[in-house]
């Protein structure tokens, strides 16, 4: 039986699995799970994922949650990975292991706070919090430094010294392009003085193309809807605002 | 050259990290990083590491950090460590990486963000928010609803239905433990609907004694403190209850 994939593509991790699947050229159906159409509250969906989030395997008659766990039994499971992505090493899978662990509190945490305070919130309806944004944006900037002078530090393109991605570089680097969707300004704020980290993000992409492209296209086009919404600037009628919101919530 | 674990006992994951070696017969060396005395912020532990949190290991020449990936790269690197502990079983494992991952934004996040807005705050000079305690309770108590009704699911006494424990009820097992400096009320509250949850947390106390209770100490003892200080009342001097801090911090 085919390996199945429940994801939103405008879920980060969501995204990082997809690409992962399609990089490796694992068989897999892909099974959409609108988070806009609020599926992963669905008792079908509940049946796969109890804790209702995306993204979530089944393989067979084994379910998984969990985007780090799905990465690792993947590669793990699937004979046609190559060993850069979970490598069997025991130092350099320590490694990466610590990146993944450390992502959670960090990265992530600060990122997905800080797009959901700034942009996500009233396109779904939520009141805006500043203090809140401005919590987010601190452990967010304190990530990027620490990829910058620590995660990359040394010869390698990407995490750990690794001259080759691994399951870590393409979680990680997946989560910060969700700050595609930010104002140009905020996102140059945050993003600029961090060159390596432009730079491996960019590695990164040429390392899973054209599946990270592909993949990514639907927040691309979420990007072009907000930039246009800007563009009529600040003095749109609240009647054309409340319209875009409404087109908007349906594609996140 | 002996394993080093860096670490301070009153931090919940230097202590499974710590009750593991012992369990294990893992000979290693202890290396107090006090967080109460702020050594986690020395040049020397940035040299180990430099995100400045305990716990971390120096095994030979191989440094690493965050608790989980510790845990796992121990029960890979000692032959004597028992299978159970991170089962070489491709799904067994891929389900106790399940629960680490989940770990990190459920349980942990609301356990320690509930005591640092509830008792340490006041302790460590900062101000109290209840706002914060009170989004952080809704997530612990959700979490451990989680933990009874999924994780708890099925014949085993431990999580993802085995019958020996893993790398992931040590670890979160440690997590739940700080909620003993709690209000005895709080406490009741938050743990007494969950039947399932008290009885693991024993189980798993069974399965690593007299090591569990000896790594615990020092929160008991910071417990006891506390109590005393509750009995003495609110009616306490703030001259009094000053002192008490002063005593209370240098512990923690």
């Amino acid at each position: 039986m085919k390996l199945k994939v429940y994801a939103d593509r405008m879920s980060q991790p969501s995204r990082a699995v997809l690409i992962f699947c399609k990089v490796n050229g694992i068989n897999f159906e892909e099974i959409e799970v609108s988070l806009a159409k609020r599926q992963q509250l669905s008792p079908e969906f509940k049946e796969i994922n109890p804790m209702k989030r995306v993204p979530a395997i089944v393989d067979g008659r084994f379910k998984l949650f969990e985007s780090h766990a799905i990465l690792i039994y993947l590669a793990c499971a699937f004979p046609g990975v190559a060993d850069h992505w979970y490598p069997n090493d025991l130092f350099k899978r320590a490694k990466i292991q610590s990146v993944l662990d450390w992502h959670h509190s960090n990265l992530r945490s600060g990122a997905a706070k800080f797009v959901l305070n700034t942009i996500l919130a009233p396109l779904l309806g939520l009141p805006m919090n500043a203090q809140a944004a401005a919590e987010a944006e601190k452990i967010l900037s304190s990530s990027l430094s620490k990829i910058e002078s620590f995660w990359l530090k040394g010869s390698g393109r990407f995490l750990v010294g690794s001259n080759q991605p691994s399951i870590a570089d393409l979680s990680l680097v997946c989560e910060i392009m969700q700050l595609e969707v930010l104002d140009e300004k905020d996102r140059t704020r945050l993003l600029g003085p961090h060159k390596k980290v432009q730079q491996w993000i960019e590695d990164t992409k040429n390392a899973t193309r054209p599946h990270f492209d592909e993949v990514h296209k639907a927040l691309f086009r979420v990007k072009e809807r907000l930039q246009k919404q800007r563009l009529v600037g600040e003095s749109t009628s609240s009647e054309n605002s409340s319209t875009t919101t409404t087109t908007l919530h349906s594609k996140m």
